[in-house]
C-alpha cells in the first residue's frame, strides 16, 4: 500500500478545515444575492459580508470601517500602493526591502520607475535599519513597504524599530502581512496592512486590507462601487475567510509552539545533510516555514522526485511569476538560489510526518546530485 | 402561514442549483492547492481550472487558449478595455452606446477622457447603426464597446449589422455579453467578449473574457503571473462557473421559450396598470428580463413594499454604483427614470409565481402612489 500523501507546501495554501468548508457552504446558501441591492435576500448577503469584515477587524483590534475585502491579494497590493502613493503627491520614491514579494516589487517599479529604493537585509533576512532611516528621511519618499515576515525563509522583521523611524518622519508604512496573520500575533504598528486569507486556511480568492484611521489614500482608476473589489467580493469566500481566521486564532499559540518545534526538528535533521544551508533566522521566524538551499543540485528535480515519493514541497520563488524562477529573496541574502526547497507546515502535519520526510530526503538529494553529474 | 418568498430579482444573481453547489464543493476538495506550483496537488488544481476554461471555450466555439478567467467582471472590463485601447496606440477615441453598463462607461471615460463617443439608441434600445458607422470610420477610434443585450431592459443589439461595419473598418468590437450568455445563444462576431458567470447561475466572483485570435492587446499594469487574475482565480469558483454554464446550456432553448412566455404574460398583466410604460423591445429581447416604468411613484418604496409582501424585485440602475441612482439606461431612452421596477426571472419561477406577482402589484402601486401624495 502506498504511503499517504504528505503535504509540506502549505505556504499560502492548505486543505481547508471542515469548519471552513461549512462556512463556504453556508455563505453560498445564504449569501448568493447581490449585497448591493435592497431586498431581504440582499440584506442577508450584506450582513454576512459585514459580519466577516467585523470578525477580521476585531481580530486585529481595528474598526470594521477600516478593513476592506479585495478581489485578490495582488489586486489589494496594487490598489493599496497606488492609492497611498497617489495621495503623497510631489513625492516620487518608494522604499522596500530587497526580500519583499515579487508583486510588491513589481507594483513599486510600475508606480515609481527608477525610483524604488531597495533596502538591504542582513544574513538572517532582517532589513538594514540605517537604510530604512535614510529612506524615511529622504524628502522624496512617498511610502515604505515592508513585510511582517518573509514568505520563503520565515524571518520576522523588527517592525517596532521600523515604525519608530517612519512614524516621526510621517512616511506611511505599508506592511505586507500575507505570510504571517494566523501564524503569529498580527503586527501592531502600520499605516496600512495587507493580509491573505488563503495563508490562514481559507479558500484562495480574496485579499484583505486594513487602513490606519489617518492613512491618506486616493483612487486612481475607473469609478465603481467598491475600489478594493469592483463588483463586490464573493460572499461565501468572505465568510469562509472570517471563520478560518477565527479557527486559526483560537489555536494559534499552541499550534505556533508545536510547529516551531517541528521546524526546529527539521532544521536539525537537515543540517546533517551534506552541502546544505538553512536560510533565515532560526529563532525570530514564522513557526511553519523553512527554506533550505543545497549545493550541487537544482530545485525542480528535487521537488519532482519528492512528489513521486508522495511528499509535496515547494521550491523556487514561493510566489514568483514562474514556479522555477530563481528566488530573488535568496539572491538578496547571498544564498544559493537554484537548489532550494521550501517547507510550509499546516496543522495536520505531525512529528511522524517530519521524521518520514527526514528519512526520505538524504536519499533523494543524493539521487538528484548523481543524476546531475551523470 | 406566510407565502413563500418569491425572488424576481435574478438579473446577475440567483440561487445556485444543487449541481453547481456540488461543483463548488468538489472544487474546494480537489482544488485547494496553488495551480501555479508543481506537485500532484497543484497539478490537480490546475487541471480543474484548465477543464473549466475548456468547457466554457467549447460552449462558445473558441479555443481554450483564447478564454481567460478574471477576478471579477469589472476587473475584466477594466483590463480588457485598457489592453485593447493601449494596443491601438495613436487612436484615442472610444465608441459606446448610451445604454452600456456603468462600468463600461466609467472605464471608457477613464481611458479616453473627453473622447468617448456615445452612440444613441432608438425607443426600443437598439443602437443607431449610422452613428456606429460614423464612429467606426473615424480615424481616431481605438475600439467600440457594445453590449449583446441590455441588463435592465433586455433589448438585444443587432450585432451582425455592427460587425458588418467594424470588421472592414478594422476597429476592434468589444462585446459585453454579461447579461446574455446562458440565456440566449452566444454572439458569434466579436473581437473580444466579456461574460459574467453569476448571470448564468454560478456563484459570483469571476469574470470571463474571450479574445479573438487576431485581437491585439497590450498590458498596462504591474507584471504578474496572470494579467486577468493576479494571483490566479478561485478554483472552486471556476469549476462552479463551468458546471453552471453547462447546466444552463442543456436546458437553454426550452427555458428561454418558457421565460419568454412568462415575461409576455407579465407584460400583458402590467400593461393593465394605470400609468405604466414597458421599456425595451417586446420581441428582440432577453427571455428573462423586464423593466416597467411607472408614473407618479418612486422605485425605492415600491421595492420595499413588495419586499415586505415577500416578493423581491429590482429597481434603479441594475448594476450602478448605488442601488437607487436613476438609471442612465432609461434616461437615454427617454423613459421615466425614477419609478421603475426591474424583473429578472430564474429557472425556479413558475406561471403561478407570475400570477401572484400580478395580483399583488396593482394594490402596491396604488399604496405607494397614495403615500407619495399624502
Amino acid at each position: 500500500m502506498p504511503a499517504q500523501r504528505l503535504f509540506l507546501d502549505a505556504g499560502g495554501r492548505a486543505p481547508v478545515t471542515p469548519r471552513t468548508a461549512d462556512a463556504l457552504r453556508a455563505g453560498l446558501a445564504d449569501g448568493w444575492a447581490d449585497p448591493a441591492r435592497l431586498t431581504a435576500e440582499s440584506r442577508r448577503a450584506r450582513a454576512l459580508v459585514d459580519g466577516a469584515r467585523e470578525a477580521i477587524a476585531e481580530a486585529w483590534g481595528v474598526h470594521r470601517d477600516n478593513v476592506h475585502l479585495a478581489s485578490s491579494v495582488p489586486f489589494a497590493v496594487e490598489r493599496l500602493l497606488t492609492g497611498v502613493f497617489t495621495a503623497r503627491r510631489g513625492r516620487d520614491r518608494i522604499g522596500v526591502s530587497t526580500i519583499e514579494r515579487d508583486l510588491v516589487l513589481d507594483t513599486a517599479d510600475f508606480l515609481a520607475p527608477g525610483a524604488v529604493d531597495r533596502y538591504p537585509v542582513d544574513a538572517d533576512g532582517h532589513v538594514d535599519i540605517d537604510a530604512v532611516r535614510q529612506g524615511a528621511t529622504h524628502p522624496g519618499t512617498a511610502l515604505i513597504a515592508l513585510q511582517h515576515g518573509n514568505h520563503e525563509i520565515g524571518t520576522l522583521q523588527r517592525l517596532d524599530a521600523v515604525a519608530d523611524i517612519t512614524e516621526p518622519a510621517g512616511v506611511p508604512l505599508v506592511v505586507d502581512a500575507t505570510a504571517t496573520i494566523g501564524h503569529v500575533p498580527a503586527p501592531e504598528r502600520w499605516d496600512a496592512l495587507i493580509a491573505d486569507p488563503a495563508d490562514w486556511g481559507a479558500p484562495a480568492g480574496l485579499g484583505v486590507i486594513a487602513l490606519g484611521p489617518r492613512t491618506r489614500w486616493l483612487p486612481h482608476w475607473p469609478e465603481g462601487s467598491d475600489p478594493w473589489a469592483p463588483g463586490g467580493v464573493s460572499v461565501p469566500l468572505a465568510l469562509a475567510a472570517a471563520v478560518a481566521l477565527q479557527e486559526m486564532l483560537e489555536g494559534m499559540e499552541a499550534e505556533a509552539r508545536r510547529q516551531h518545534a517541528l521546524v526546529d526538528r527539521m532544521r536539525a535533521g537537515l543540517a546533517r545533510v551534506e552541502g546544505v544551508h538553512l536560510v533565515g533566522d532560526a529563532v525570530e521566524r514564522l513557526p511553519h516555514l523553512l527554506t533550505a538551499a543545497f549545493l550541487y543540485l537544482d530545485g525542480e528535480p528535487l521537488v519532482t522526485r519528492l512528489d513521486r515519493e508522495g511528499i509535496a514541497v515547494g521550491s523556487g520563488s514561493a510566489c514568483g511569476k514562474a514556479a522555477f524562477e530563481p528566488s530573488h529573496v535568496l539572491a538578496a541574502m547571498g544564498a544559493l538560489t537554484h537548489g532550494n526547497l521550501r517547507i510550509g507546515l499546516h496543522p495536520g502535519v505531525t512529528e511522524a510526518d517530519v521524521d518520514r520526510f527526514l528519512a526520505v530526503l538524504p536519499r533523494v538529494v543524493e539521487q538528484v546530485r548523481q543524476s546531475m553529474t551523470a
